[in-house]
């Protein structure tokens, strides 16, 4: 059964069919084929991904926005969106309605839309599918982590993190739980990133810092050290860490559902990222080796793949 | 309640959302993107789309099968299929593989393979994407039938109809039971369509033919008649009617759930047609009207949509 087997077992049976079709194949965010054509497949079910206080429209939007991280993570600009639905007959037809309509503006802020979908009964469960071009840049990989090179994230960490643990909690703050119902896909960043030519690796971070740094190490054949000071992240995040006592490092690097982009790019060349009035942060530097390790106070200790 | 407007009603919803980004929006087979890219998305589940005696490696073939056949549709050759797998953890892990097996070989068949998808636990449905390239080929569309074009059909009718009949009342006959459990995409033949030139419309008949034919009345704003005595179909196919007590009309024209084209061609240049060694049977003519109807011993009739 598969039950006894789990779901990593059926996701690595499924890898062993996934073949490259064009130049890139499993293992990145998202497969290139044909000759520019990026796309991309992520479900999300009412059971694991519509936590507490999350609207439909929201689902909707988060339906479609896991699946443009993909995209952007490659460095692709999205060209469609397709969603097969298989909603429960018992949902309110306003709820259904609401979905569609979150994961059309989604698919609106990326500079796309719907463009075919189907519908079944079920237990509420969205297959998003979302289709993008590369437009003739070279597509970011997951493999191309080089030593020397820095290591940088497109934005704060840790507020779905603490978004999730602020419901578990009962702790009231908006703003944290907002970045866990409304992920932004940093389409443009990915965009701008590919475009500059100094990127050696990408990833989004839907699983977590600690998965997304072990993953590059892995694809790479290289090391990271990451600062634990150099961590971008909202006062919030420190705060309901503090008042939930679920460590700041938990929060930041053990965690998923975020929606930033990890990259590495060639030190020699950071002025194009500059140039590219793109945010992002350093957290770190390549180098030889095979792991992720955390540099904090000085001390060091291996970041492991997260549990999310 | 989503079960008190009916699945149609959801259907039609989702469709307000949907917007041609190419050329191609909503009501074809496929949507057209970008430039050359054609996409489409279907769900099959336990529930609906294994009949009994259908193996789990034709499940995933049958599954893969429904999206290519949009393609073909629209004489998109194919790139890539992606699906997304929700599975009931109570399955054997064998069936699980054997679906990911049989997706694989209907992809090779259309010459093309699966390049991502995605695993979650669920009530044993896949969501398939397929996408297509029309090599700068114009799409089939259900909206250009003429009066005066010959109405045409690429194989038999009436198997799948047959082999669920078949199943239904313990009548032994696998060829139709066959036809019903892999069906065969008409890529090749779809291909060669767009490529002739002289295609004016193209619908495949996943919900029978006579919910094709009114589809394309429809969307072309023509009538049709459609000459009983020339719908092709195998001599099982009169077998099983006579014996299930099944008119043979209805396994002809009133069910769903096979795959060949059907298509309208300017009757001027059939050579094109000829030329290109496509297998195809005239069963009708385009004129002047609004609606499609059968000509039967020289008696009208109205042709309805299927209520598959």
């Amino acid at each position: 059964m598969i039950g006894d087997i789990g779901e990593r077992q059926l996701i690595q049976d499924f890898k062993s069919f996934i073949r490259p079709e064009g130049r890139v194949g499993p293992g990145d965010d998202a497969a290139v084929i044909g000759k520019d054509i990026v796309v991309t497949t992520d479900v999300v079910t009412f059971d694991r991904h519509l936590p507490a206080g999350m609207s439909y429209e929201q689902f909707g939007w988060y339906a479609a926005a896991v699946n443009f991280s993909d995209l952007a993570a490659m460095g692709a600009r999205p060209i469609g969106f397709t969603a097969a639905l298989a909603l429960p007959p018992t949902l309110d037809s306003q709820a259904a309605y609401d979905i569609m309509s979150g994961m059309d503006q989604c698919a609106e802020f990326c500079g796309t839309g719907i463009v075919g979908g189907d519908t079944k009964n079920g237990p509420g469960l969205i297959a998003g599918t979302a289709i993008g071009t590369l437009d003739g840049r070279a597509p970011m990989l997951r493999s191309g982590a080089t030593p020397g090179d820095v290591v940088a994230v497109t934005g704060p960490l840790g507020g779905p993190a603490a978004g999730f643990v602020a419901i578990d909690k009962g702790i009231n703050c908006q703003e944290a739980k907002d970045t866990l119902y409304m992920p932004i896909p940093r389409v443009t960043e990915g965009i701008e990133l590919a475009e500059s030519g100094v990127v050696t690796s990408c990833i989004d971070l839907s699983d977590g810092l600690g998965t997304a740094l072990n993953t590059i190490c892995e694809a790479s054949g290289v090391g990271i050290d990451i600062e634990f000071s150099f961590l971008p992240h909202e006062e919030y995040v420190r705060d309901i860490s503090e008042r939930s006592g679920v460590p700041l490092e938990k929060l930041l690097i053990g965690w998923g559902g975020e929606y930033e982009l990890l990259f590495t790019a060639d030190q020699n060349r950071l002025s194009k990222l500059y140039d590219a009035e793109i945010e992002f942060s350093i957290i770190g530097i390549v180098h030889e080796g095979d792991h992720p390790e955390l540099i904090r106070d000085g001390n060091r200790s291996n970041i492991t793949y997260g549990e999310y």
